[in-house]
C-alpha cells in the first residue's frame, strides 16, 4: 500500500492508497498514523472498501513531517563514487539533515545566496518501528517503506569546509514523497530504475540494485550509533550524473524543473526558485 | 539568572536559580519554560522571593531536552586548529548532533564498540527566540544564554569516512549543563576560562575569547541556512588538548571521570562506562 500526508483545505490528513485512489484518515500525517497501534489493520480494512478519492500532486506533503533523525549516506552508488574519484568504501559516509530541510512532492524549492545548486536523486528509506543495535534481518523488519527524494545541494556551501552539512541543510530544499510504498510491496535490491531529469533532460539514470550499502545495511549500521523511530529517514545516496561531476557543471537556475522518479514508487516534480537571484 | 531542568521523584521541572539556590516551576523543563510568553517576568518575580531549595548535581538533566537542531562547530579555537595541522578557516565547519545525543551534567556516559574515545570541552550556546537570516546584532539578541558541554567523540567512528557525524552521534554521550546562564549575565567574548580534566588531571585549559567564530557569528551564520528556535543549541568547538592531538593519545577508559568547566557557568562531571569493554 501507499502512505501519504495530504494537504486539504485547512489541515493535513494521513492517507492510504493504491492504484485506484486514496482514503483519508483523521491522523494529521502518515507519521502519526504509523505511530498508532493497529494502523496496518485499519489501513487494509479501508482499502477493502471500493470508495476512493483522487488527489492532485500538489496536495502531497512530505509523508513523514517530524523525523527526529534524517541520516544521509554519501557515495553509495558505484558510478557516483567513480565520478567523484574515490574508492568503494568500507563504511557508509553519513551526514544529517533536519526535519525543516524536507518539503513536498511538487513544492517549489526556494533558495538564496547560492550559485552552485545541484540535484541528487535518492531512494528514501522510512523507518516504521523503533530499531536499536539491529542486525540486517531486524533492520529490514523495521523498514516501513520507500519514497523518492532529491538531496538538492548547495555545492558552494557544501565545499566551504570539510563537513558537507551546511550545503545540505537549507530549509525546505529536500523533497520527499510523493508517498511511501510499504516494504512488503517493493524491493530496491531487486532493481528499481532511479532517474533525475532537469527540464525534461535526463541527467541521472541508475538502478537501486547498484547501492553499495542497501537499505537494511544502512538501518543496521545507523542503529549501532543511535536509536531510530517511526518516521525517521535514511537517504541512501545518489548515483552518477550530478552537475558537480560534469567537466563544465550545469548548475540549477531559477525556473528549472527537476523531476525525480523511482520505478514502482512515483515521481517528484519541483521547480527551482531563487529569491535573491542566482 | 540560571535556567535548569531538574529531575525530582517521578518527573522533571524547569528551575530558575542563582547563587542562593533554586525555585521550581510547573513546566517540565527549561526549554518548555522559555517557550511560554512572559517567562522572564515570572522567573525574575520568583527570584525576588527569598525561598530557595538546594539541588544535588545528579538532579540536573540537559536543560533543553528537545532541540530540533544541534549544530556543532569544529576547528574554532586557534590552538586546536594548529593542533590538527590546519589553517585558520574562512567559514565555520559545521556538523550536527541529535537531541538523543545529549545527556545530563553528572550522568554516566555509557559507550560501546569504540577504542578511541576522546573529550572535547565546549561552550554551548542556547537559542532563546526564533532567528532566521539574522545579522550579528540580531543573532546576539536571540541567544538565551550559555552552558557547558563536552562533545565526547568516538574517533575511530569519526575517522572511518570523510564526514564526522557517526563519531559524534552516539546516544547520551554529550553532556550539556549543568544549567544555562542567561546572556545578560555573562560574555564569553570577555574571556571565560574553559577546562577539561580527566581523573583530576588538566588536559584542556583555554579561554573562550580565543574563539575564531564567536556565539553571535555562529548563530548569524547558521541562521542563513535554517531557522533556529528556542532550545536549539550551537556547540562552539573545542580548544587544544584533546587525546587525538597527542603523539601517543590517551583514550578514555572505563571508570574515567571527565570534568568540564567554564568560568562563570559551572562544571560537568561525567564517568565513562563501557558496556562491552573498551
Amino acid at each position: 500500500m501507499r502512505l501519504a500526508t495530504v494537504r486539504r483545505a485547512d489541515r493535513t490528513h494521513a492517507a492510504v492508497g493504491d492504484d485506484r485512489g486514496w482514503v483519508l484518515f483523521d491522523e494529521a500525517d502518515a507519521q502519526e498514523l504509523v505511530g498508532t497501534s493497529g494502523w496496518r489493520d485499519r489501513a487494509e480494512a479501508a482499502l477493502r472498501h471500493p470508495a476512493r478519492i483522487a488527489l492532485e500532486m500538489q496536495e502531497f506533503a512530505n509523508p513523514v513531517p517530524r523525523p527526529a533523525k534524517v541520516f544521509c549516506c554519501g557515495l553509495n552508488y558505484r558510478d557516483h563514487i567513480v565520478e567523484t574519484g574515490r574508492a568503494v568504501p568500507e563504511f557508509p559516509t553519513l551526514f544529517a539533515k533536519f526535519a525543516d530541510t524536507l518539503t513536498g512532492a511538487e513544492d517549489d524549492i526556494v533558495v538564496h545566496n547560492t550559485d552552485r545548486l545541484d540535484w541528487e536523486a535518492e531512494l528514501a528509506v522510512i523507518v516504521g518501528t523503533e530499531v536499536h543495535r539491529a542486525d540486517r534481518v531486524q533492520a529490514q523488519a523495521a523498514i516501513l517503506g520507500y519514497a523518492v527524494s532529491n538531496d538538492i545541494s548547495m555545492r558552494d556551501w557544501q565545499q566551504r569546509t570539510l563537513q558537507w552539512l551546511q550545503g545540505k541543510a537549507f530549509d525546505a530544499t529536500t523533497p520527499v514523497g510523493p508517498w511511501v510504498v510499504t516494504a512488503d510491496e517493493i524491493d530496491p535490491n531487486g532493481g528499481l530504475r532511479i532517474t533525475c531529469a532537469v527540464n525534461g533532460e535526463l541527467v541521472q539514470d541508475a538502478d537501486t540494485a547498484d547501492l553499495v550499502f542497501d537499505a537494511a545495511d544502512l538501518i543496521a549500521y545507523v542503529s549501532q550509533i543511535t536509536v531510530l523511530r517511526p518516521g525517521d529517514i535514511v537517504l541512501t545516496g545518489t548515483p552518477g550524473g550530478v552537475a558537480l561531476g560534469m567537466p563544465e557543471p550545469r548548475w540549477l537556475r531559477d525556473g528549472d524543473v527537476v523531476t525525480t522518479e523511482i520505478e514502482g514508487i512515483g515521481a517528484l516534480r519541483n521547480t527551482i526558485r531563487f529569491d535573491d537571484g542566482p
